[in-house]
């Protein structure tokens, strides 16, 4: 392991040394165990298809303080790749689990003449540093590597909006701290940046750059715990004379002479909104100079966000589940100021009021486990998403679809956070509902998505569009449909609920009984020929009609009517068993194969629980064992597809503990059979709600019965409800399968 | 291991079996015997900083055909980096083991949909594939890797001038196979560029490139096995409708479609002069398409050159010794074409009539032990290296100093051309002598290389440019000078004898008795102060005052004198075990470090013989067993240092049986105990050379007792001319040293 669990756990010690040294005789057993922090690898999904990043960053952090390779493409697209060699520097934003190349906001880099000597160009010339991974430590909130071209040790930690720097140098009189404007990758370009020499210590400036996000907006503050001796500006390679520069590729160089093992800090509070603002961030948040101390606050939040969920189970388990909680604290972003301000989606600065306003939601992947997990262990922080969808809607006329940094990128299909929405309404989630239900509508009304056709048609007609997507855009409005419907009801707009029932069923428009798969039609309603349901074309987003057949989670009982009961359960038989041909094309998407379930992305994602669904739960017990095994690992190439801002990681923690919402708006969730021994959930109501199992064990798959407050049950399903009251889910276990429970 | 062992073990049977199916019972165990080829690690060097290319090359071939991480800086300076994951393509040409970032000429790259489809940026950003060295293998003349971006495998061979690719391809209707003369990292930079497409398999042009050769010209032909649908042209991203285009970054896509696994080959013939040259190089060298039978000729050429000295050892040893031959033989690089055309040093096409024009010659690195030991095995080459030598000073009125590509780069110090062309004459290697004379002297009287002041003065005085590195060339040119002297002698040019002998003197001029060092001086004479032998100032090249000290080759015995016997004798224990302090800062080329000796660079390499000087030999059989030991492997960071063309190869090779040339102009060569049982030496001239022990183990180091073809001798040394005779040396080992051999 690469992560600094030894360095962890003497932390651990050091701060109950600290905090209580006359209470000596009370280090018990219970207090010597492993922080939970010290089970999370940050490497797991830095490597395959995961698109992590390994970096420092608070539990929803507005920084994500992380090394760059410095090199583009798919496999670099977090901005570090395990299986290279290089580092570039440290820039501040990164995305975690995305097939998204933007962000990579203002690189930090020391240098010092080894490194220069050595260089082979001259110029703008960018340099990159040898590493190894033996001399690469991280953990949730750390990260520390040897730049080994120069022989400087480099550290990182963070507050919730302030990266924190620490260099360690070796003696030198040519040594350097360059912040880099112009840096870029990817779909990331810098359009406006400028740095301004403040003092000695002191330099500010914003970064404007244009990328997935058309107007990204990086204002920053930036302190160095030394004076430099000298700073040199430039734009490009353009030296520029003054205390001031504004261009494209906007550059300064801090010249130290440096004594052996001298260490310099370097703070870097970012803002969206001003350079006022990020100085506000600075003195709220970080106005001293100790490094370990910030250290030590980043891991306690880590322990406390972990905390919510802690489990039983072998310490292999117990890396798997931390590591995969932590990915999914890492997203959405903290977007507003100390102060409130932040830079709207309309390009306006705005005020939160009394709420953190945040950004950067994938929603149509974290629709279907990451939000309903927030709903049960982090409600503070959904009332605040739902309040920044809100502002979104006042901003733009419409809720978020894929909104990064203040922008729209209007990435994949539907309008899920719609679900999101409704499911915390009926979890009890305070919201201003009526303006919810607005923005709803508005939303499912937007006629830019093709739904003026849907509309018309009652489905989307497929079209000469590379991506038209009609069938997933169908299958998922038809859903987001239904979600508003219910809401409009329970707020007694009847007519909404009426039109958007109505609109929930479009999905039996795309049903095809020749195939008996869900098919493209063209607008005159004739399904298109010739269609093969294994097949990746157009009208399927990232998937084929295998994988998209399942999505009507709003009515699972009328596909299963529609397609016939046997043939219905037959197809999810063959959903797991009916492998590619060895000459099929797959996409890039299509990862994590089992059959055509495909767990590397989110489509497939409730599939497994569909048998339970069906009266065969045996078969997902099976199922979700076997792909927790076969799919998921902490090593760094630990998940099979985009870990996609947390929803991988949210599925991977429902299952161990056996549950998943299978219609995530519906305030219930199925039940399988638990990898882990125990979990306690630890309710922000002070209540906790546990899940044991008897007989647990890698060969015990199968459940025999299950008990609520010592209570049998027989249905696989337990109501949101019944969770937050606290109490306890029993499950036995057992190696063969109780078909008649 | 990475490399195709197992591959070339099977096409060694293959061709067995092909060439005399008659003769089955003639397989004979000593015909089972693994072919030294399969001992070769192509890979060593790629980490670390070896700084040599895993491609395909034939024996001092034209074209170096290898991989390309498509990223700048030192690590990769031969275009490819063990650690990294990238792939930029495939380039003709590369450097082996050097510090010099040029070449990487005509980058081939083979694309499809699955590879452009995840790029993340348009127009000119370079795709790099993932590749995993799983998925790779090499061999003397070959390299194959899976592109796992793409899907496609790349397969590399070559004939001397004719690179060879083999790409077999996935089903998809956009496959593409791009040659990108735009192409370009560190030093180097393209200046004009063109591409002509002569019908739909066959394309021409050139590359011109200024960078540390300052007008380098690459002509090419290529050939594509089937015809391409469509090609366009481009000038950066800029597409150009037409069949020629000219331009700093030109470059063609051939597009396409592909069956499932279907093979496309490319030939790319090179030539310095023309394109008419390079289209003689195509149809004399590699008429045909036969891929297998390529790898199979270049294999054989190699199973040649490493059957020049073969060991009895222990298959780890046998592993050590031909990787390192391998590297003794790819540089000097052919440089003239199959009718003799070449671009020289001038600028100016020229005719090399009857012998092949060489070029790239690192030769303050390779005067030391790589051209003394051609003479023993390379004969031929070195006569042709040396009308090499005499072309180059008829093109520019010098022989060359580090000559790259028909160009003069002026790198490194000394006129290190004379010990070589001095040496080869006393050995009997048929040349031009008078006029290699005249070369010498006209070489040695270069003002521009500060000889002016070294004549009037006795010595280089120190002056600001900062690298002066003037007791360098003092001590270098001295050298250089007593190799003059003893050829004018031999030639009866008694005045120029004279006058070198004198010159040959002048390493005394900067001896001081005070800090028993050489030491830098002023132009008035004076020492400069203040000075420590163990910084590494910028009157020693790429080294410091210990490492210099021992640069009297041709007069170790006046330098014991002048030092005093004993001192002399405590100062060589002290330069291995007086080690650099922790925080002195060693420069990027120091390393390898035993005490204040530097392996990793060359002006170390012959200090552990001289003990061998001073009638204290077991010493030297220690340390010459301990830095093989320490600083050697066949694992890819496998050389403590740049290999440099050879030169640390060849130190491996000498050492390992049992012979270094303290003097590389002397023609006797020094002994030492050998690490490996036994070698022989297959001689040019039909006799065979051997070199057997008694006793051989790692615990008996050292020489108890020595014969030579059974009579007893009591010299630490052998004549190059008892060499020449065939005969044995035959040495007894034992577990002490015999102090009174």
């Amino acid at each position: 392991m690469k992560n600094s669990t030894y360095l962890l756990v003497f932390l651990s010690f050091a701060i109950i040394a600290c905090k209580s040294p006359e209470k000596k005789e009370k280090v018990t057993p219970e207090k010597e165990k492993r922080k939970l922090t010290s089970y999370v690898n940050t490497f797991t999904g830095t490597d395959g298809p995961g698109n992590t990043y390994p970096g420092a960053v608070a539990p929803f952090g507005m920084v994500q303080l992380s090394p760059d390779n410095g090199l583009p493409g798919w496999d670099r697209i977090a901005g570090y790749f395990y299986p290279d060699s290089t580092i570039a520097g440290f820039s501040h934003t990164h995305l975690s689990g995305t097939g998204a190349g933007d962000m990579y906001d203002l690189l930090v880099m020391p240098l010092n003449s080894k490194f220069t000597e050595s260089l082979t160009k001259e110029g703008d010339y960018r340099p990159y540093s040898k590493f190894s991974h033996d001399r690469e430590e991280a953990s949730p909130g750390y990260y520390s590597v040897d730049l080994l071209s120069s022989g400087i040790k480099a550290e990182l930690t963070t507050t919730e909006r302030v990266g924190f720097h620490q260099y360690t140098f070796p003696k030198d009189d040519k040594s350097q701290i360059i912040l880099d404007l112009g840096y870029s990758l990817n779909w990331d370009k810098p359009m406006e940046t400028k740095i301004t020499i403040e003092d000695k210590q002191t330099i500010v400036g914003y970064r404007k750059s244009k990328g997935w996000a058309a107007d990204q907006r990086v204002y920053f503050v930036m302190q160095f715990s030394k004076p430099f001796d000298k700073a040199q500006l430039f734009n490009k390679s353009k030296e520029i004379k003054g205390d001031s520069i504004t261009g494209q590729f906007t550059k300064i160089i801090a010249h130290y002479k440096t004594k052996a093992n001298e260490q310099i800090k370097v703070k870097v509070a970012l803002s969206s909104a001003s350079i006022n603002g990020a100085r506000k961030n600075l003195e709220s948040e970080l106005p001293h100079w100790d490094f370990e101390k910030t250290v030590e606050q980043a891991d306690a939040a880590w322990e406390k966000e972990l905390s919510k969920i802690t489990i039983e189970g072998t310490e292999a388990q117990k890396e798997l589940f931390y590591t995969n909680m932590y990915h999914v604290f890492l997203t959405p972003s903290l977007h507003s100021d100390v102060d409130g301000a932040y830079k709207g989606a309309d390009g306006e600065n705005h005020i939160a009021k009394d709420y953190n306003k945040y950004d950067t939601f994938s929603l149509w992947d974290t629709f279907r486990a990451t939000h309903p997990l927030y709903t049960i262990i982090s409600q503070k922080e959904t009332e605040d998403m739902i309040k920044s969808f809100l502002s979104h809607y006042e901003e733009t006329g419409l809720l978020p679809v894929w909104s990064l940094a203040g922008n729209e990128t209007n990435m994949m299909i539907g309008y899920h956070a719609v679900p999101v929405i409704v499911d915390a309404y009926f979890k009890g989630i305070p919201m201003d509902a009526q303006k919810a239900l607005e923005a709803c509508i508005a939303s499912a009304n937007e006629d830019g998505r093709q739904i003026d056709l849907y509309k018309k048609l009652g489905y989307v007609p497929t079209g000469e569009h590379h991506e038209n997507w009609s069938v997933s855009k169908t299958l998922e409005y038809a859903y987001n449909d239904w979600c508003i419907a219910k809401l409009a009801k329970d707020l007694g707009n009847f007519d909404a609920h009426r039109e958007f029932t109505k609109r929930a069923e479009n999905w039996r428009n795309l049903y095809d009984e020749k195939s008996t798969f869900f098919r493209p039609k063209d607008d005159k309603g004739n399904f298109i020929s010739p269609f093969s349901a294994k097949e990746y074309t157009k009208e399927f987003c990232e998937s084929n009609g295998w994988q998209y057949f399942w999505f009507v989670p709003h009515d699972i009982s009328g596909l299963e009517l529609t397609v016939g009961k046997e043939k219905f359960a037959a197809k999810l038989d063959s959903m797991f068993t009916y492998y590619p041909e060895k000459n099929d094309k797959l996409p890039i998407f299509s990862t994590g194969m089992i059959g055509q379930y495909a767990h590397g992305n989110e489509p497939s994602h409730h599939v497994a629980y569909l048998y339970n669904e069906i009266g065969q739960p045996w078969k997902t017990q099976e199922m979700v064992r076997k792909i927790i095994k076969t799919q998921y690992s902490t090593k760094p190439d630990g998940y099979c597809g985009n870990e996609d801002c947390g929803q991988m990681s949210a599925w991977l923690v429902f299952s161990s503990i056996g549950l998943y919402p299978i219609n995530p708006a519906e305030a219930v969730y199925s039940i399988t059979a638990p990898t882990v021994e125990a979990a306690t959930i630890n309710l922000e109501n002070g209540k906790t709600f546990k899940i044991t199992t008897e007989n647990q064990s890698e060969e015990n798959t199968y459940i025999q019965s299950m008990s609520i407050n010592g209570k049998p049950i027989n249905e696989f399903t337990i109501k949101h409800h019944t969770l937050m009251l606290g109490g306890e889910l029993h499950i036995v276990l057992g190696p063969k399968p109780n078909e008649y429970l």
